[in-house]
C-alpha cells in the first residue's frame, strides 16, 4: 500500500496543482476593496468529539475559527455558507443547540448566514463553514512579506486551548483552574478588531492566524516569505491560567504554547522601524491586550532557532497534524 | 430518544433561523452584478461509495453539482473552494485521481480553484465545495416567480443518472445499455450555457435545478411561488438509454423521472404568451437539447397533479431524502 500524505504534503500537493492557496483566505479584487473567502471545516473524532463539546460550543467555534481566517488578513467577515453533514443519530435537541451556537456567533461579528447545504452522513458529523470577508484592498496582509530584521509578534497568550484539550483528555476537566483553558478551546475568540487595526497599518509586513501552532504557522511564514527567525522562548505569552496549571501537573508550557495549536490570535511581523509606533499604539487600550513581541526575522531561508535569554535551546516541535490524531 | 428529521424538516428549520436561505444560490448584489453563492458536499455512504466512483468522476461531480446551483440562478462560476475531509486509509493515487477529476471539472468551466482546507477524517470521506458565480444583476432568476398559466419546462432528459445508480446497486453495470446511465449518475453535465440563456430571458419567471428529483424540486417550486401545477407525464423526456434499460428490465420509467434525483437539468417555469417565441429559439440549435414541455402552473397552492393524456393518476412518488438513504 502506497504511503499516505500527511496535511503539510497534501496542502503542498494542492498548492502546486492550484497555485493561488497559500494565505489564511483567498482575495479576489473588486475595485478598490477585496473580497475574502475562506472555508474551515470541524470533523468528528478529528476536530471535536462529540459527547465532549457542548454543541452550542461546537457552533460557535466553527464560526469563530472562519472569522480568524478573515481577521489574519485584516478584514471583516460578511456571508457565511454552512454545510452539516449529520449521522442519523442525533437529535433534535443537539442539532438545535448547534444552530444556537452559530446564531450566536454570527450575531456577535454582525455575519448573515446566507445559504448552506444539509446532508446525511453515515457514521461522522461534518460542519464546514465558507465565509465571506471584506476589506480595502489595500489594507489586506499576506503571509509572504516579511523581511529580516522585522519583530515577530503575537496578539495573545498562547497554549490556553491546548491546556483544555489536554485538560479535558486526562479529565481534569473538574479542576476549576482548568475552566478558563476549557473555554479558551471551545470557544476561541478570533482577534478580530485587532487583524483590521493590523490590517491599515503600513509598518506590518506579514499576517497570519494561529491555528495549528506557532511552531507550524511560524514555519509557514517563513516559507512564504523566503526567511528566518529567531523565537526568544521568554518572551512568548502565557496567560496565568496556563501557567498556574502547568506547575500544578507538571506540564511544560513552552510545548503547549509553541505546538498546542488553535489559539486563533494573530502572529505577525513588523517593520523594526516601525515597531516602537506602533506597540506604544491604542492596541492595548482598545483591545485590552498589548502586540507581544517574541523575537525577530533573520535572513536564513526557513531557519527557525528557539533561544532561552540569548543561548540557543532545541524545542521538541511536533508539529500539529490533523492525519496523525 | 427524540424523533430525527428529515432533511426537508431541517431545511426548513434552518430557513426559519435564517431567513435568507432558499435559492440554488444566495444572490450579494454589487452594483449592476451580482454575486452568485452556494455550496454542496458529497459524502461517502451517502452520495458515493468510494470503492464504486472512479475517483476521477467524484472530484469531477464535486465541481459540476456546484456549477448547476450557479446555472439553475442564471450565472456563470468563478471561484470554488474545496474542503476535503480525508481518512488515513485512503491512498496516494486516489486522492490525485481525485484532485485530476476537480481539476478537469473547473477547466472545463474556467473556474479557479482558490482556497480550500484539507483535514483528516475518522472514517468517511467528506467533499466540499464552495463556488462563487457572478451573474448581471437583472439576469437572476428565483424559485420563487412562478405564476399560474405559465408553462413549465426542463431542459434535458429526466431519469438517467437515477437508472444509473440503480444499476449500479443491482450489479448491471456489465449491461451495455447501462453505460450512459451510469456515466450520467457519475458525470452529470449542468446545464450552465441553458441557464445563462434563461437567465436572460423576461419570460422566464422561475428558475431552478434538478438534484433531488422533478416530484421533489417542483414541490419547492411550488411552495416559493404558493402556486400548484400539472405535469402531463407521457411529456416527460426519456432518453432512449433509459427507454431501452426500462424496458428490457421490467423498471418504471416514471418513477425514476419523477423520484431519481440527480438529473441536475434545469427546470423552470415560462410566461405562456413568452413560451412559443423561446421555445423556437436558438435553444435547440445552440445547446443541443430544446426546452421540453412538460405541464403548466394553476392556482391551488402547492397542488401538484400528475396525468397521463389529461386523466390524473396517481404517481407512488417518494420524494428523495438523504437522511433515509
Amino acid at each position: 500500500m502506497e504511503k499516505k500524505w500527511s496535511e503539510e504534503e497534501f496542502v503542498q500537493y494542492l498548492a502546486k496543482q492550484f497555485p493561488v492557496i497559500g494565505d489564511d483566505a483567498a482575495v479576489i479584487p473588486d475595485g478598490d476593496q477585496a473580497w475574502l473567502v475562506t472555508t474551515d471545516a470541524l470533523v468528528e473524532g478529528i476536530h471535536f468529539l462529540r459527547e465532549e463539546i457542548p454543541p452550542a460550543d461546537l457552533g460557535y467555534k466553527a464560526v469563530a475559527v472562519n472569522v480568524s481566517d478573515i481577521a489574519a488578513m485584516g478584514g471583516e467577515p460578511k456571508y457565511a455558507f454552512l454545510t452539516l453533514a449529520i449521522p442519523n443519530n442525533v437529535e433534535r435537541l443537539w442539532i438545535r443547540e448547534l444552530v444556537e451556537g452559530i446564531r450566536e456567533a454570527c450575531n456577535k461579528w454582525a455575519i448573515q448566514l446566507s445559504g448552506g447545504d444539509t446532508v446525511g452522513s453515515k457514521r461522522d458529523l461534518f460542519i464546514n463553514i465558507a465565509m465571506i470577508g471584506a476589506a480595502p484592498l489595500a489594507h489586506v496582509k499576506y503571509r509572504s512579506q516579511a523581511k529580516p530584521g522585522d519583530i515577530v509578534c503575537v496578539t495573545g497568550f498562547l497554549g490556553d486551548s491546548a491546556a483544555g484539550l489536554k485538560a479535558l483528555a486526562e479529565h481534569r476537566q473538574e479542576k476549576i483552574a482548568a475552566a478558563p483553558l476549557i473555554r479558551a478551546h471551545f470557544r476561541p475568540e478570533p482577534h478580530l478588531k485587532q487583524g483590521r487595526w493590523l490590517g491599515a497599518q503600513k509598518g506590518v509586513h506579514a499576517l497570519m492566524d494561529l491555528s495549528d501552532g506557532l511552531g507550524l504557522d511560524l514555519a509557514r511564514m517563513l516559507k512564504m516569505s523566503h526567511c528566518g527567525a529567531v523565537i526568544e522562548t521568554t518572551q512568548l505569552p502565557l496567560s496565568p491560567a496556563l501557567q498556574k496549571i502547568c506547575q500544578e501537573q507538571h506540564w511544560d508550557p513552552l510545548e503547549l504554547a509553541i505546538s498546542g495549536g488553535e489559539d486563533y490570535c494573530l502572529l505577525c511581523s513588523i517593520s523594526k522601524e516601525e515597531y516602537p509606533k506602533l506597540s506604544n499604539s491604542k492596541l492595548q487600550a482598545e483591545f485590552g491586550c498589548p502586540l507581544f513581541p517574541i523575537g525577530a526575522m533573520i535572513e536564513s531561508p526557513l531557519k527557525l532557532i528557539y533561544q532561552r535569554e540569548g543561548q540557543p535551546i532545541h524545542i521538541n516541535c511536533r508539529s500539529y497534524n490533523h492525519f496523525e490524531l
